[in-house]
């Protein structure tokens, strides 16, 4: 069995192992963008920053200010001439690309190429997302170079997006198949999450109160209107410091002001 | 039936008119954040803009600038003194947070969150995310106004997200669920995708000629070699003028070199 990394120093180095897509910047202008997109990639779990030079500098003063923090992957990045370079290593290259261009090409949504990521991943395969310069964005031999397109959606009245962001969306749709977060949970804490039997305690205390102050005082009707205010706090998980609390609540609320 | 609209001021008037979730800065510091987060929203497909003020102007030269032509979105911003004032026509208000507070409260992902304020904006109810100034994050009286808490799955080494990108996956969540884009599509321009007659026509083109040259000269691996090249086309979406061009190949490659 594996063991677990234990310290932030072994964390860190087994990051720097994992395999995970590769991030290749095709002439990048402004160093600050290399520098936000190394802190993109950093948030979503990304590691390999490979860059075709443009005018940007990824060790310049800007870059590194702007990574917040992530400058070790600017450190790391590798740096190459042509796309043909940069991908040699590689077994499965996709394009980031906002126009469409007229050349027969397979199109993905972001959710869709990291499922096609993580397939070829468990295969040992290596996957790179290639992005181009800001203004003019990827030309047509390197996409040409490329298995495949992706996508974002966005909004057509201003779908325009900066380097760094278009970054942090496809790494974060990769992050998210690797994080497992749970859809929907209640964050209770240390505190338990009271048992049934508790719940009906509450139930009858605040019914047994309710009673003796005539609220239940047309019989026929009492069942529903029980009914009513059980569905109300039945839609609450209640912890039981939460029923405790409403236990207080209930004694307080049938106090005879002095 | 709707009447689909035409020109792009009649889009633009449909866009500010739809029913989408808010987007509430709660005392945001720095006048470009606001500006960032107005352009994430507009790429998103959000457009009610709400600020309890803080530090930063959403009308300064620094917001405006940083917005990239999302202005509008500053020009309409509501502004309030209180979460409680901003929240007040609000049916469902989620906090964005990244600490977990000592407070019983759901915590949902981020595409569960969507899932949610699509089936209450479904029904007219009004939905409204909360994000927290920049340094600190939402106190806890502005958390326990709110209906629920989502968190963005992030790298634990490195999760920090400056204010718009936060904003900015959190409306890209949004967006998908509207965009409802294909998950994998050939993009093949105006040219038809091939009939599988004409794919035929190509492999019986190619097995002529290699038949006429010795390649299954070995008869009985002759089924399993056709099959074999078969199978590589056969994983190609070719389309007509592909079948095309790959038929000249064919020619071309045949003939003899004077």
């Amino acid at each position: 069995m594996k063991r677990l990394a234990v310290t932030k120093e072994e964390l860190i180095a087994e990051f720097f192992q994992s395999l995970v897509p590769s991030v290749i910047l095709v002439k990048p202008q402004i160093s600050e963008n290399i520098g936000t997109a190394a802190r993109a990639m950093l948030n979503c779990g990304l590691h390999d920053l490979r860059i075709l030079k443009g005018k940007g500098d990824h060790l310049s003063e800007k870059a590194i200010s702007a990574s917040s923090g992530a400058d070790i992957l600017l450190e790391k990045a590798k740096i190459y001439k042509t796309l043909a370079d940069a991908v040699n290593d590689m077994n499965y290259v996709v394009a980031t690309t906002a126009r469409r261009r007229d050349m027969v090409k397979t199109i993905y949504s972001p959710e869709k190429v990291v499922e096609v990521f993580n397939d070829k991943i468990k295969s040992g395969q290596k996957c790179a997302l290639v992005f181009g310069p800001e203004r003019t964005g990827l030309d047509n031999d390197d996409i040409a170079l490329c298995d495949a397109i992706v996508e974002i959606p966005l909004n057509p009245i201003h779908p325009s997006l900066n380097l760094a962001q278009a970054v942090l969306l496809m790494g974060y749709e990769w992050y998210k198949t690797t994080a497992n977060m749970a859809e929907k949970q209640l964050y209770v804490g240390k505190e338990p999450i009271a048992e049934k039997g508790a719940v009906l305690k509450l139930f009858e205390h605040l019914e047994t109160e309710l009673e003796n102050r005539d609220y239940f005082k047309v019989q026929n009707k009492k069942t529903r209107m029980q009914r009513s205010i059980r569905n109300i706090f039945g839609r609450i998980d209640l912890t039981e410091q939460e029923i405790r609390t409403l236990h207080g609540v209930i004694s307080h609320l049938i106090r005879r002001i002095e």
